[in-house]
């Protein structure tokens, strides 16, 4: 497997255009007569153009995605479902294809109109400029940019075990960070291997299950989060274990560039818990971790504090027995092994502590819990943050 | 229902103390033969301290109450569980009571053993200066204090229907912030009344539902959390509504010192939810409001930003619909109703959503949201802060 450098447009057959305006944006993916499915909030609060989008990919196939960012176009009701109806008749209508064949995403304030007067002419700016250049992969990807301090991609090339190659491109957008606007989490992955709609949509669940729906920012679910997959279906071949890998590591590098991502954050944080006796244990102590500001702070602290960890997997409501569990934190080429089967470490040997509290200073921690109940694992992904409350909070204070 | 000033021992017969030194403090609760009863964590892992409370607490005879503050003696195993019962042995030697009448409760860093070198010195000074005075009463609730930035009591008389009059006091620890030590919730209820152990234990179960339960910092239950509720027997009377209504008064007023508590917080934050179609479901919804980030700075934003708050309902679990609820904010005498009935007023009454920016600067914060759906309703209680991450990050990076 190879990384490749043209962001959303290294499948050579697809379009990608980006356009901003101030605060709002519009990206455009285009290829005719694609296979595509998607994932999306379970938030019982869920914008308008997941109804749309939901509908459109009824049948597995789209031709074009539409996506806006500074209006979330939730909470809006019919003008709501109109507006988003609009964004794909009006992508129909410019590159001669059927509204239908159109899924919208919309990502930012929650609660307003979407403001069709400035949004239109960003769309149709997006529209008119299709292509298959570095460029139009670099708009594509900032224009769906809200509160993300940096555009997210990845891009590979790999081959089934037949040899045929293939290629898996995606970008996204998202912010690991606690904000005054609450990123959602949108994923657009294209890929040009023919999959079935059926194949396609487990492909994409199962991925999302390691990658995107592992980042754990606050625990919240947006009420836009979507993840499009998209194929061009032009490689002929059969799914098989590479295609699976390539696709899981495409999504889990955008989902940890989502994790990543934060204003002042100084660390990402990587939780992995084995040895469960369950997938679904080991995701829920890994999510625990990754989200328990006990630990966040903890990364901060000169003192580890690895009780956090072991408070955070006790109020997981996973059984286990806190007795048998071992906790290590690594950096780099550092490790420490702070309590193994039960025992902690540190009670005896303080150079454990030390190099522990040295491991907490670098930027990437990787924090690894076992159970020693199972075979089981998962891996969750967040960060710590410097959130400024000081500052923001002096804005507004009488 | 009048309110008293002499904090843990309004209560003649009830002796207290609290001593400190540096960063351990013991507080001491003292009446010989009372009936006691007791609420815990439910995180899986729970410090040693709550073992042997629970097993003294199991006749609902105890005469004291030894709390140490600076250690939380979680994850400490056999030497763990032999100093709890230390601190209670030492308890019962000096006072000239049975070891097994000793509740012993511990707040502090977890994953250490107790320096009981230190400890015991601080216990013994303690145990010899109990007390009925307002100075004891003051001891007492500053000795169990770790994160908390001031000391937590409250007090009051009242009358059963009857006429008979009866007193309940309280003093409890724990803040509302997020700290790099979370604060352990403690709550220690003392009372006059004579009420059987089975009686007592159903009060406060109920009380703390509506009150320590309701107080939601970032949705961790500490290692350590432990309420008692202990009762003199001095007074012969049948619980009724005057008693329980005093007794939620007071847990509930601790329970919102808790959540007002915290280095920088601005805003202390109520959250009711009226009109669900059972309690569990207001609970889910009024916890989730004020626990959700996204409202916590949805507080400090100029804008308002109801729509978090509707999301944070929409992740909440609870069945609910939509286009069906009110939201409305205020703060001493200013309201404004934002939504209503699930029609969003600030389209269309722009001075609404100006009134609500101003309700915003307030320091105190209720939210009511209606699901129109039944009659049930609970409050949760939260805060937002203005952690200077950036000041404590500084003293930790390379």
């Amino acid at each position: 497997m190879k990384l490749l450098d043209n962001g959303i447009c290294s499948i050579d057959s697809i379009l990608a255009s980006g356009f901003r305006d101030g605060k709002y944006g519009v990206s455009v993916i285009y290829h005719k007569d694609s296979t595509a499915v998607g994932v999306y909030t379970q938030n019982k609060v869920y914008a308008a153009p997941i109804d749309v989008t939901r509908k459109h990919l009824e049948n597995g196939k789209i031709s074009a995605i539409i996506v806006n960012s500074g209006n979330a176009n939730c909470y809006t009701k019919e003008e709501g479902l109109k507006n988003a109806e609009r964004m794909a008749k009006l992508t129909g209508e410019v590159l001669g294809i059927p509204s239908d064949d159109v899924a919208v995403a919309s990502t930012g304030v929650i609660g307003r109109q979407m403001p069709m007067d400035v949004i239109e002419p960003v769309a149709m700016e997006s529209l008119n400029s299709l292509g298959n250049s570095r460029e139009n992969a670099t708009d594509a990807a900032k224009a769906i940019m809200t509160t993300d301090t940096v555009p997210k991609e990845c891009a590979v090339e790999s081959e089934l075990v037949d040899g045929t190659k293939f290629k898996i491109a995606g970008i996204c957008k998202g912010s690991g960070m606690i904000a005054p606007n609450m990123g959602t989490m949108l994923g657009f992955i294209t890929t040009d291997l023919e999959v079935p709609q059926d194949e396609l949509q487990q492909l994409l669940r199962d991925s999302v299950k390691r990658s995107f729906n592992m980042v754990v920012v606050d625990g919240d679910q947006s009420t836009n989060d979507t993840v499009i997959l998209m194929s061009t279906n032009e490689v002929k071949g059969n799914v098989d274990d590479n295609f699976k890998e390539a696709l899981d590591y495409v999504c889990i590098s955008l989902a940890k560039q989502i994790a990543k991502d934060g204003e002042g954050a100084k660390h990402f944080i990587e939780v992995t818990c084995h040895n469960a006796k369950c997938e679904d244990d080991a995701i829920t102590i890994a999510r625990s971790i990754v989200s328990s500001s006990l630990v966040k702070t903890a990364v901060f602290g000169a003192d580890p504090n690895w009780g956090r960890i072991i408070t955070a997997m006790g109020y997981s409501g996973v059984d286990f027995d806190p007795e048998c569990v071992s906790i290590s934190i690594e950096s780099d080429d550092l490790k420490a092994d702070i309590v193994v089967d039960g025992c902690v470490m540190t009670y005896d040997n303080p150079e454990i502590l030390k190099k522990a509290e040295m491991i907490m200073q670098h930027k990437e921690i990787i924090i690894t819990v076992s159970l020693n109940d199972g075979d089981c694992y998962a891996t969750a992904y967040g960060c710590d943050l410097t959130y400024d409350y000081v500052e923001i909070n002096a804005e507004y204070t009488t």
